[in-house]
């Protein structure tokens, strides 16, 4: 499947391991990106809809053309229980794509979420929902039916790379796409990582500075830091 | 009276019918939006100050040049119970042009609520108020009082032609301007749009899929749609 | 000190008087912007990361580069009961800088809060803690530790110069930093200017237009401002 | 007709005067903002797509859809020499609405130019043909053929009410557009400012200072300022 | 080879057919996006840094960090002629990573070009050795050699995926990627499509409307288009 | 002087040396800006008005309200030649503040250009003149002169603090601050810098790669960069 291929429709794809989403949904996106070595971030204008918003789940993606959300009813026939929908459009458009109708769909179906680099509306009736939208705008204005894009072929959302399959997680950090191959990892890395910071959280709010409990005195005056009075 | 001239209040306008204007209250700017052909929507810049604000009026109109808030005071007085301000910049100003002093004098004169392409201050007052205003930004910077403007010309607000007396409708999805003259139309056309959702919603939700309600199976295999595995 | 050196940690910094800190605390920045002569308000991208937060205090000032936040470290030792942490960047980057273990070091050093020309993570657990940050963005994406910069150097932050030791105010209306040598004076006017709303406000409330209170209705007449019916 | 409305074209429009329009050529597009009272000047994002670029006629108006430049064809007949064609989006697109191809087309019936607020492509050969263009954006990203606009309807372009018929003057300064009832007007306004300035600018070119030339240092004096050393 | 992956630099890749890449580099980036469905363009903001410049050849990739430019160096070793460097940042940075001394070594290394999604600077001296550079920004700003990124992983540039040997085609229009494996295809369709542009040009340039040449009546009558007059 | 002070105007400054800023004036803003150290860049986003604009001066600061040029005026009285006129704005505001009126007086007053953080207009003009100015916009929207600000305090301009007297150079990579006391050492540190870039240009360009001529290979492998075939 080639990226951003258009008029297509892949219907098996190969989900991330389930244990590994539900692992990764317990840590904060910041927490996974570390884990991930500081890759896989979306871009800063993807924001949730409403606070509190947060999904994490495996995706399945579509991509559609500026001003028109037919795929969104092709997609919604491709979720599985789990599943969060990965939208791109491919120009820029801050078009509503997507509202509560499609919601209420999408969610029969079983889906955690909505991550898309476009608009959304019925802000009001989502929240009200609970549904789990993190876009790039909100537009009232809705899109046409005319021209097809596709489903589940590798696209790129708000400057990251998606699979279909891979697992998307999203809080009010950001956004993070994590390959299915490495999600266990990932997963494991993230844990790991967690379990050090409530030590380092303790030693801090005891007073311990940051520059004595990670000893680096020694490198900044190595550096060249000089202290004045 | 022609568009964006200054130096001009106009006191008589014709207000849109006010039976058109509080069913119009009832729908969301989604549902207007569809109703009136997807035109009229703001950009997607404009943002609630809070959460949940939401207004519906007639408008009276106001320019000001950039900096400067002189003819707020002004239009204060044209105001009439049911009004909601539309006010538009002769260039792009982010500056605070409204905070809650003149919210409390808009108040009394029965305003219900600001739309502003530019910015507000004293948020916090408010939204304690709960005084809705849709604004391209907040701004603790004020203004001066030193060049006319003008009352009740038609003007542009944030890319949509606003004349006096036109219904004005804000939410969470944006604000929408529906013409004076298609007011009662365009809130029965909603209205009308309104009424089918429910039991679309109902469908949906019971995990009928869009692609069978919508009937779009045929219609995407001729335009190519391929499914593969 | 010149502005912007690198490389260099200022230990004595003389913080404007405590009791011209805590009068300001008192009023809002739109009030005490007003106060100083609409100057020193920095861009009005800089948003709290929660609603309501609030920030009174003294400025202690970092210099990092972009992506590099090893400086945090080490101006949480300059950090006094009182103090603000008002972070600049050489260069545009919306890259996380701060997260809840600086913040957990920073609040037991007494900081009351973050002003940062960049991003921050870790919102959830930021808010839970009623730590308010005003920044440009919010993002996941930590920092390396590699590069110096500086701390209490004067900084430019978000278009404002902030000399160590000045008083920084930050609400919902934004970020406002008054000079500390005019800290004392400044919350003097704004006490005096905040103690005459309360009459103008009964006014508006009670009808009054701000036409009459002003006295405008003359010289708009004079700058020719015509009404018509 | 009134504003943005969809699936229309109107035939017959009033241009603005001819002698009129020839007048406005002689000038620059701030010199013609002035003299309208500074109203009318599109968004500064507004850009022509090479150096040099200049174009005036009467409007002729296109209304679009994001990614679809289907009325472009339709526009193309109602053409008349010396019109220039202003498209307007119904939400944010930077698609490449336009090429060689059209140019050719709209050459041939006579146009003077393009204002759109959206995007171009194929800028090499519109350059060579000195075709002048104003737009938002440039994209080689084509667009489809689906959706109706409306041709010669009221439209807001880039901040602006563009009637059909009103003059639209383009250069480097940006893009003004003048009402056709008052293009004379403004063209004789205009004439008269460009020769007065001769003048003035021989005198400041020998050294007198506006200060003294503008009689400025009286009411400077009395606004409050003070010349220190 | 996954997307994104830090510390590698991979030196064997698989470039695109040479006789396609000599075959693409005849057409403009808008006919040969269209060639590929409208798929694969750069973001709108990456643009030339002076007038004329035009490149096409092979990727290698590097991946650097926000005011990093340290892979730079790494990349300039797995040049070879005829390829283009395709540089992305693991977060939004405009700082200056390239300048005249690194584009001298590039050339040496028989570089065609760059594309980056971040600053560069020394833009005069680029310009006097016609080396052609795509951009997000100018900045003079330079960057520190301190952190590892990667050389030939897949990389997300301005909202496109890159994989090395993918063919990058650059001019006045954007930037478009073809991948790989399509090149020779999609460079046959385009010259298909040039050769039929010859032959519609001369007749839209007879005055023949583009409404008659690609028979649209019919189709925007069904449509629902109405002329009025 | 305290920053951003209304009001005032200082007519005696002390200029940065002479003879520092004719040597300064041979470099490019990128070797300056290294040899400060890599600070004192204004914001990418200001851009020369025409290709090929470059100034060398000192400063002679003015501080305006948006929309308002009057201080334009004032300022010109206390150019002297060799000075470049560096505007700020006290919130953000892209209004035409200068045009080839002013610029006329300000050449005759011996000014090197002018440095704006708003916009200008009469461009054609201003690059017929040759007049070199850098800035945020373009527009012909013209400004008021009804409020006063103040000349030579220090200002915050395009994200910099200049003081009177600094000395500002700008080029096709932007805008750099070199502030007096340090001029001259800033001076010869370019020119150092500047005299070891020729040789290394020569070895770069006869081959020999950035990683041996700068000694990378160690600390890369140390820092755990791995090839991979």
């Amino acid at each position: 499947m080639s990226i951003n291929q258009l008029g297509i429709v892949k219907r098996n794809i190969v989900r991330a391991d389930k244990s590994a989403v539900e692992k990764l949904a317990r840590f904060g996106v910041a927490t996974v990106h570390e884990a991930m070595g500081r890759v896989g971030l979306m871009k800063t204008y993807m924001r949730p809809i409403y606070a509190g918003a947060h999904a994490c789940g495996t995706a399945v993606t579509v991509l559609m053309h500026p001003g028109d959300n037919w795929m969104m009813h092709v997609v919604a026939e491709q979720i599985q229980p789990g599943d969060v929908v990965v939208a791109a459009v491919t120009s820029e458009c801050t078009d509503g794509f997507f509202g509560d109708l499609l919601a209420t769909s999408f969610r029969a179906r079983g889906a955690k979420g909505l991550i898309i680099d476009g608009g959304v509306r019925d802000v009001k009736d989502l929240t009200a929902m609970e549904f789990p939208v993190f876009s790039k705008a909100i537009s009232a204005k809705g899109t046409i039916k005319a021209t097809l894009g596709s489903v589940n072929v590798p696209v790129v959302c708000a400057g990251v790379l998606v699979n279909p399959g891979d697992v998307v997680l999203a809080d009010a950090d950001g956004v993070v796409v994590v390959p299915a191959a490495i999600a266990q990892q990932v997963a494991d890395a993230a844990e790991k990582r967690e379990s050090l910071e409530g030590e380092k959280r303790a030693k801090l709010a005891a007073g311990v500075l940051g520059l004595d409990m990670y000893k680096m005195r020694e490198p900044l005056e190595k550096a060249g830091l000089k202290y004045i009075d």
